[in-house]
């Protein structure tokens, strides 16, 4: 495929700055740009490959304004960064493998009911009384239970393991190896000292356009639901503990972990590594920075926290600031100490 | 199934005040219970449902006492949470998917031994030279190695993965896609900065009655045994790396990291995103919070420890506080060396 | 299997200093040794067993000076370590179980061509359009997305999750339930408060003699490669984000995370739980202790950096130091304020 500039900047809605008749014909990063490419320059951090790049084009944003000399054509957008992620949607449209079909051999258990174009990979096991959407693609290797529901449009990468009577909505991405449904972390302790395993009876339930990253767990609930609602974007290697609720479009960076009975409110993003207590509330659209430790509720909307146990960002960096200095400060105070009598 | 209030406060060697003879037809959460529904109330942060729920029965805590007025009738007990505990174990009994049988195609190695009861996924993989117990369930996509042996009434989830001359014991469950007997992490650093791969010759034992959550990885010991005493509950992401051993009842939450060598002893919790250090040892019934790292052996029993290094959790909490004052103070400081000459 | 004492000793290039004839029929940990057995003595904290150690014979640094009387035969050689490395190399040459052959059933999609000495496992999946190296083991249950390319001699064990378009280097080991290819978490905030998914078109790249734990993750990139450099070792549960590079010879311990398009160095060392955050440089050689967070550009080689934002070891030592004295500390500023008018 080869297009103009002209013709991707009627796409993005854009202005040309430079010459319109130039063929585009594969997308680079700035700085590894080549003849025939576009790439995009939104983080001012990379705007020194604007002035060297090879990239026959760039998308900038309208607001942008050059330091240096370029050779480069510019397509000047309102966002360099959204209208990028449109080029990729649509180049992704024209070459993606699209996947059909039931390869060999496979597994499918009684009274389930799969509908139009389902793709399912070889060896991929689906148990008994599910119902499974139109145009889903479960990928080979992947185990689903029984009586789980999933549906359309969503696509299950090898190896996720889905539990019995797990729900799965509408144009959810689940990668591999992610596993929905194991069960909670529930221990009774005895007076022997020994524990009696909890049965874990609830299940997971996630709304549309969920997106689960690969080796992340989510476990079912004691009783009732483990909730995952719309539009949330779970990284790799998450931990979603039994009975938790993560609110509309919150996204969880990897390696966070969310203890037992936790609601967290919508539009929330949590940093890689945090950690979460249980049965706790977070508000609407809390901010939590990579590391920190959640132990309380956070009632207020719209929070930044850091640190462990987390305060509010400002004041964990001015805490941080003297805490680097504890040395200095300690022996300032010796010197107060001497001069006293 | 349907059971009067009178028949479950027998069963829990508890006491009905209110209506006897009411139906119970369902479990549920204290703020989620309705018509039919029995429920409990242990934690006392949710004591507030107890006077609004519609639920028809809920366990209570002999010793509690009411603030407000409720509609519910009460079975008081000597511990809520056990006795909830057991009704949930008793509706698992009855309800539990029992599965059992040969499910086709499965793979089985020569000189490999199983027993009666045996339910075997379709796409699992026995190795060579295996002994499997009796009522054993391995779930799809199960991959044992060889020479395993497995004990009696032990449950392996879809995807795990068993490593040759792994032991598992009796009773022990395996959640979906955990690791038993991968390499440990050892590479010796050569003159030249690569480093040369050290094989790892041991395995991993299982004792009875052990837990292994999601995705939870347990390496081999380089020689010898990784060891996991009888009833140790892990949680989903755990790493448990080569020649560690952990005593008896010991449970460990999610996403925390025991490194190489590591001897933890009875009775301890280690708490989620925890980490230690390698060769150290960690006394019995010692408690690690969240986040906690320890870098140094723990020689008395029954400690709590905090932070990162671990101090003593009531000491850590402490200088917490003067943490978070930490600009105040600086500035107190010199507001003093102002005064002085 | 049978050797002398001496037979050893020549082997390591090592000096005896006991009796020669002894004959050795296994390897031990020095506090297990046996009759028969033979063990090393490398880290001090173990050198009390070597006064008590049943077994035969124990490899120790020439430089090493026992401080009290012991039964055992030495090895003195120049690096106890390492020679004990090479004997674990050489016994497992002699006891590996090497696997050939394809097992049944398997999948192999269309234009795949594979070479010689292949191990392929049952119930293993290979796509369309791949290569496959000579020598090459895949074990059961991993699936191999469409045109991967694998190098010679690698080991691939189960549940391996290869994605499309992979490209994996010689005498490269992937661990069980590893991820590789993932899509990277890129998702482009709307303005109503909802995500939309960012296409990654890019792949993985495994240069020669890298090692991949079990459940770690390695996303692909957005456009171009995320890229393992040779010699670089990873351990179970780590997380590599789209766009990073690792450079040549870097470790990287458990349950480590590294975000989007940051750049590491080579013969740097990570510790468990530490976590970098994105679009940063990491000079070589940096040395990153356990659960450290790094958030900015490190440019100096060589530093060994600690804590939370991460500061140099030494420098985070001493304020840990003072953080511990902080409400003695601050009672002590109390008693200054009070002395002044």
């Amino acid at each position: 495929m080869e297009f103009t500039v002209e013709q991707i900047a009627f796409l993005l809605n854009g202005e040309v700055k430079g010459d319109k008749t130039l063929k585009i014909n594969q997308l680079a990063k700035i700085e590894e740009g080549t003849e025939g490419a576009i790439s995009f320059l939104a983080n001012l951090k990379y705007e020194q490959y604007l002035y060297t790049t090879k990239a026959t084009a760039v998308i900038v944003d309208k607001s942008f304004e050059p330091k240096n000399s370029f050779t480069t054509t510019l397509i000047l957008v309102d966002n360099a960064y959204t209208a990028f992620t449109v080029l990729l949607q649509e180049y992704q449209k024209i070459t993606a493998n699209n996947k059909k079909g039931l390869e060999q051999p496979h597994f499918i258990g009684t009274h389930t009911s799969v509908e139009e174009d389902l793709y399912l990979g070889a060896f991929a096991y689906i148990g008994q009384g599910c119902k499974i959407g139109k145009n889903v693609k479960i990928y080979p290797h992947v185990s689903i239970g029984d009586n789980v529901r999933i549906g359309d449009n969503t696509v299950i990468y090898s190896g996720a393991r889905i539990y019995a009577n797990t729900v799965i909505g509408n144009h959810c991405t689940i990668h591999a190896n992610a596993v929905l449904g194991s069960d909670g972390f529930g221990f009774a302790p005895q007076a022997d000292g020994t524990y009696k395993t909890i049965p874990q009876l609830g299940n997971v339930v996630l709304e549309d356009h969920v997106s689960v990253g690969a080796n992340t767990c989510i476990d079912c609930a004691t009783m009732g639901s483990t909730i995952i609602r719309q539009g949330v974007k779970i990284d790799n290697l998450v931990q979603i503990a039994h009975n938790v609720e993560i609110g509309k479009n919150t996204v969880i960076a990897a390696l966070a972990g969310i203890s037992g009975s936790t609601k967290i409110g919508d539009n929330c993003m949590i940093g890689g590594q945090a950690g979460i207590a249980g049965h706790l509330q977070i508000a609407n659209r809390t901010i939590i920075t990579g590391q920190s430790g959640i132990s309380k509720n956070i009632k207020k909307e719209g929070l930044k926290l850091s640190g462990y146990p987390a305060m509010e960002s400002t004041d964990n960096l001015k805490s941080q600031a003297v805490f680097r200095q504890l040395p200095a400060l300690e022996k300032r105070l010796r010197e107060v100490e001497k001069k006293l009598p």
